[in-house]
């Protein structure tokens, strides 16, 4: 720390809920979160849409690529050469505060801000949308068949540049007012986590669940 | 159902993927979901930022109201009188599909857009603040002492509009192409849910965890 802080609460604050520049802790998210909220501009205003997606640390985006796919009639994937944002946030905790401006929530969080680019070059779109499967499912793309024509004609993909992301993450328990922890109120937080369950075989499928499928699960 | 379906996959696809219109399923979301992610327009582009929400469905918006709240510091809860766009996701599961094309996800989608409005009313700003934290602990707002002049002066309250709303949901198995499924692939699918934990007790605080708080948990 290169300052002293003046009082064992900005410390905690500063410790608490912070903006992370680590491209790291950018990239442990990335890997680990499965739903992206896109903004993107239309006529009236700003619109967000929920959307799974996939990074390429190596794509041809400055700082690496994250990956949007949807149907070729979605009119929020015309963007390329527009600005969009791409928001991805993992809740970790309820924090219950000693008052109620110091409930708050834990969380990590990234925010990615950067013009889109039609993904158009087949090999790329290939391993675009393999990286939006395995984000979902480690390791699934490779035991599929190949997509057919018909399929990648409906299919738009979309770029966003890693380059301008900033991420802020909060954990821990509540930053209360001194007074009220001398007044020995209650204060604390609540772990929140994603479970993911056991696959559950489609009604005309066998049960030969590939292991891809069975090591997804997370308990 | 009105039209007869051509096909069996039509009819499971329109069973399975669609925009519902029932204000109940908004509201019964609206209730569920813990976390909004908030578009607004900033100088170069759209800026979507994950945020605590509350709900009033007698609030004085048309269709009732979302409060979201944050440090008059801000800059996107300077947004009043401004087109926003608040959309709340739960993800309920990942669908492996036979194909990649058919991989999606279970989810529970409301994007509301609408006209922000400054809330300076104190009465109403009171229950807005109540609001977002009961969303976050139901009943915990009752239990707190209430805001000190410095804290209300600090934060910063919005209302939009819950008229216009529009809400998707998928759930259950892929919608696999039918030769995939004749030729015996495997498909089905993991659902996902949230697990809130038991409290953690602050540092410094005492072990008569309010009944509100361990009411919370949620296995």
């Amino acid at each position: 720390m290169e300052h002293l802080s003046p009082t064992l609460r900005s410390t905690i604050r500063r410790n608490r809920h912070r903006a992370v520049t680590d491209r790291d802790v950018l990239h442990a998210l990335l890997a680990d979160a499965l739903l992206a909220h896109v903004g993107v501009t239309i006529e009236h205003g700003p619109l967000v849409l929920p959307s799974a997606y996939g990074i390429d640390l190596n794509g041809p985006d400055d700082g690496g690529s994250l990956y949007l796919h949807g149907s070729v009639a979605s009119p929020w994937l015309r963007t390329a050469g527009q600005q969009v944002c791409v928001t991805i946030t993992e809740l970790d905790g309820l924090v219950a505060g000693r008052s109620g401006f110091h409930h708050s929530m834990n969380y990590r969080s990234a925010v990615i801000q950067g013009v889109a680019r039609d993904v158009t070059d087949s090999a790329e779109r290939d391993r675009a949308l393999d990286a939006i499967i395995d984000q979902m499912i480690p390791g699934r793309s490779a035991t599929l068949r190949p997509a057919t024509r018909k399929e990648f004609a409906a299919t738009a993909v979309l770029a966003v540049p890693l380059h301008e992301a900033s991420v802020k993450t909060r954990d821990g328990g509540p930053n209360d007012e001194p007074e009220d922890i001398e007044a020995g109120i209650w204060g604390g937080h609540l772990p929140v986590r994603r479970v993911i369950g056991v696959p559950v075989s489609d009604y005309a499928s066998n049960d030969n669940v590939p292991a891809a499928v069975r090591a997804r699960t997370r308990p």
